[in-house]
C-alpha cells in the first residue's frame, strides 16, 4: 500500500501519467523535476507538491528532505535522448547514473523503503535471444544511454542486496500515449504536419519496435514489486511492428498518403537497435498484461499530438 | 605489435608486473599512478616514465598529453577494496567509473587505438551457472565494487561499438604472486607473523576461490585482443580451492600449525561471494592457459611476502 510517493521526472511523459494514477488512488505525491524536458502544465491539476530541482546537481540533504515521509520513490528522471549521445559523451553518465546515486543516498538518509526504477530494453544490446528474457546472456552495451542505465541498475542492485532499499527495476521498450514528446511518432507527425506529401524515415524502415501504451506501463510501475530485495521486470507489447508499419498507421490516421523516403541501413543511427522485443512473461506471471495494442497505442498518440500541437513548438 | 603502452595503476600489484613484461618485450612504457596504494619502488628499474597523477580528478587534456603516442592503454588503476565499499558509498563510482570515463575521453583525444581493461569475476554476482562463462545470464550486482566495474565495462563497450577504441575487457578472479599486497593471503601471513598459534578466518572457510598467478594474468593482458571492436575474456584458474585449503598451505609454508578460528557464515562480509569460478575456455580457445597451479600461486605469494616484510608496514 503506497501512501506517499515521490516521482522524479514527474513532469515528464511517463512521470505525469504515473502521477495521475497515483492521485486517483489517493496517494500523496511529490514531484521532483528540473523542467528541462518536462512540462509544468502536465501537473496543472490535483494536489501535487512540485519541487523544481535538478537531481544531478542536488545536495543529498536537500533531496532527502524532499523524500521525507515517502514510502516509495519512482525514479524516472533521465536523459532519454539515446540518439544524440555522442554529441555530449558525459551527459548520460551525469544525468542518469549520478542522479541515481543521489536518489539512492537520499533514500537511505530519508528511510525510504522502495525505489522503482525505469530502465530500458536497450540494456540487452543486440540480444541473441528474441523475445529477450530478463536472464538473457550478459550483453555488450551499444549506446551511452544503455550503458548509463545498466550502470544505474547495477548500483541500485548493490544497494538493494545490502538491504538499504527494496528495488523494482523495469526494462521497457519505447512507450507511447498522451503527453508523448520524443521519438519517431513525434517526429513523423511533426514532419507530416509541415510537409504532408513526404516522410523521411531514418534507416530502411524494417527496424522492429514493440511499443507499449503508457497506461500499461504505469499499471506495472504501481503494481509489481519484488518478493525479495530486488527484482527486474521486462515490460513491452506482446508482439512488434516495423517502423514502416507505424509510418503507415500514422499517415492513415492523419488522412495522408505521403511518399516514404528512407535514409537507408538497418538502423537509424549509431547505437540504434534494429530489433528490441522483450519476453514479458515474468511480469505476466506476476499479474500484469498489456491492454492496448501497438496500433492502438500509435493512433492514440497521434490523436493526442493533434489535440496538443503546442508541444511541437515547445521542443 | 605494441610499441608504446600506458599503464594506469602501473605502480600497483598487477600493473607493475605488467610493466616488467612490457619492458622485457621492448615496449616503451608510461605509468600513471596516484601512488595511493601503488609503490614507486615496484618501478625502481628499467626505463619507465612515471607520471604521478590521480586519473579520477585529472583534466582530460592532461591525461591525453600523457597518452600521446601510445597505441595501447592498460587501464588497471582502481579502488580494489571490495570489502569496505559501504564505508564510503561513492568511492567505487568515483575511482573506478569516473576514472574510466576520463581514460576513454583521453584515448579519443590522443588517438589511442586499444584499451585493455581489468574487470572482475564479481560482476557475475551469485552466478547460477558455475563455472561461469562470459555469456552467463544477466546478473544482479551484489557489491558497489562489482557495480562500478560492470558500469565501466558498459561505457567502454559503448565507446568501442561506436568505433572510438578497440577494447579488451578481462574479468578475473583474485590474483596472487610477487607484490601482492591486499586480500586474504596477505591478511593470513600478516596475522601469523604476529601471532603464530592462531589464525582468524572470516566466514566458515568453505568460500571457494579460483586464484590465478599474476604471471598468467599478465600473459593474457599482453596477448589476447578482440577480432572486432570489443571482446570480454574471463581469466582464472582451471579449478578452485577453499579458503581453508589456502590457510593450510600458508601455515605449512610458514612451518606453523595454528588453530583456525572461523567467524562463521558462508561469506566473509556483505557482498562477499562464496564461490567465484569462471569458465575460461574462451581465453583458452584464443591461445591462453594458466601455467601455475593455485597452490603454487599461494606459496609463491607467501615466499614473496616473507622476503618483503616492508609491505606489511606500508599498509
Amino acid at each position: 500500500m503506497i501512501r506517499h510517493a515521490v516521482v522524479t521526472g514527474g513532469a515528464g511523459f511517463i512521470g505525469s501519467n504515473l502521477v495521475d494514477v497515483l492521485l486517483k488512488d489517493g496517494v500523496s505525491v511529490t514531484v521532483i523535476d528540473n523542467l528541462s524536458t518536462g512540462f509544468k502544465r502536465h501537473l496543472d491539476f490535483g494536489n501535487v507538491k512540485v519541487v523544481q530541482r535538478d537531481i544531478t546537481l542536488a545536495d543529498v540533504e536537500d533531496l532527502a528532505a524532499d523524500f521525507a515521509g515517502a514510502d516509495t520513490v519512482y525514479h524516472l528522471a533521465a536523459n532519454a535522448d539515446v540518439r544524440f549521445g555522442w554529441d555530449h559523451p558525459r551527459l548520460d553518465h551525469q544525468q542518469n547514473l549520478v542522479a541515481t546515486l543521489n536518489v539512492l543516498d537520499a533514500c537511505e538518509k530519508a528511510g525510504v523503503r522502495d525505489i522503482v526504477f525505469s530502465s530500458t530494453g536497450s540494456v540487452y544490446g543486440e540480444a541473441a535471444e528474441i523475445p529477450t528474457p530478463e536472464v538473457a546472456g550478459f550483453p555488450v552495451q551499444t549506446s551511452l544511454y544503455a550503458a548509463s542505465k545498466v550502470a544505474s541498475e547495477a548500483f541500485i542492485e548493490a544497494h538493494a542486496t545490502a538491504g538499504r532499499v527494496r528495488a523494482t527495476i523495469f526494462r521497457f521498450v519505447s512507450v507511447l500515449g498522451p503527453r508523448y514528446s520524443h521519438g519517431h511518432v513525434f517526429d513523423f507527425v511533426r514532419q507530416l504536419s509541415r510537409s504532408p506529401k513526404k516522410l523521411t524515415i531514418l534507416g530502411d524502415g524494417t527496424q522492429r519496435k514493440s511499443y507499449m501504451h503508457v497506461d500499461d506501463c504505469v499499471a506495472a510501475l504501481t503494481s509489481l514489486r519484488p518478493a525479495g530485495d530486488v527484482e527486474v521486470f521486462n515490460l513491452g507489447a506482446d508482439g512488434y511492428c516495423t517502423v514502416s508499419d507505424s509510418a503507415g498507421w500514422i499517415s492513415r490516421r492523419l488522412g495522408l498518403e505521403p511518399v516514404f523516403e528512407f535514409t537507408g541501413g538497418d538502423r537509424g543511427w549509431i547505437g540504434d537497435n534494429p530489433y528490441i522485443y522483450l519476453d514479458v512473461s515474468k511480469a505476466a506471471r506476476a499479474g500484469w498484461k498489456t491492454r492496448r495494442t501497438i496500433r492502438d497505442s500509435v493512433e492514440d498518440t497521434v490523436d493526442w499530438l493533434l489535440a496538443n500541437e503546442w508541444i511541437f513548438d515547445a521542443r
